[in-house]
């Protein structure tokens, strides 16, 4: 069922599964997205300044989203992406690390311009299994609305 | 031949060579780490708000890194990500799309309270080949600084 712009509110928080993130599927990512010694090759890395593998922060910011679609998100909701603002890596991320990640919706906003829609501003905080912030990031989504989509 | 803080100025700028985007890549990355109906499924998605397919937008991020890195990036300098800020997608990618980064140094800081550092501020702006951005962004990134490395 679709959820419109009336349907989503300040403070709504939605909370993932925690899943492990692999060696294999660091180098994995990393090997298709962001080929760096650091996060692709444990030799180097071994030497290099966290002293071993981490994951890209690309893949983090990927992981986020993942684990949202994957526990089916906003529905049916086509939500647009607009941007990403103030995405900071807090933490490096390594093999075995358990990751979940925390969203709360901080605001719902109706476009003055174009009323049939509007935006969500949402939290997005990346922990690990001891509870540090690994990744944060404002989501800035644009999503229909009831009203005037009821009119058309 | 590793870059230091010195050795990076304002207003430099370095241009990737154009890469074609096909479907199947659009459809395996967001497989792995997007998987929405408007990312993988070409039937949802040409009945959807696009009319076809197009690519995450964690994609397009993660590419404008991945052709930065393969063409070299900064060498053997560690440059450790920060953040990144004013992320917007500003046109959709869709498959068979040619697209080519560009990166501009923004500004160089030496850290006032660990002047053995500094940040990098670079603007990254991915265009396609109506030479539209489809996506900029500032990114934040730390490297080291030559003349207190010198004195390590």
């Amino acid at each position: 069922m679709p959820r419109y712009l009336e349907d989503f509110h300040e403070g709504e928080i939605w909370r993932s599964a925690p899943v492990v993130l692999s060696e294999d599927e660091i180098v994995a990512y990393a090997k298709a997205n962001d080929p760096q010694p650091i996060h692709v090759d444990k030799v180097a890395a071994a030497a290099g300044p966290f002293g071993g593998l981490i994951a890209s922060g690309w893949q983090i910011a990927a992981l986020s989203m993942r684990l949202f679609i994957e526990a089916g998100g906003h529905g049916d909701s086509p939500i647009v992406g607009i941007g990403i603002d103030e995405l900071r890596w807090k933490q490096v991320v390594r093999p075995g690390d358990t990751l979940r990640t925390v969203r709360e919706i901080v605001s719902v906003t109706r476009s003055a311009s174009k009323p049939d829609r509007g935006t969500l501003k949402t939290r997005v905080t990346v922990l690990n299994q001891r509870d540090e912030p690994v990744m944060t990031y404002i989501a800035l989504g644009q999503v229909r609305a009831r009203t005037v989509a009821a009119q058309a």
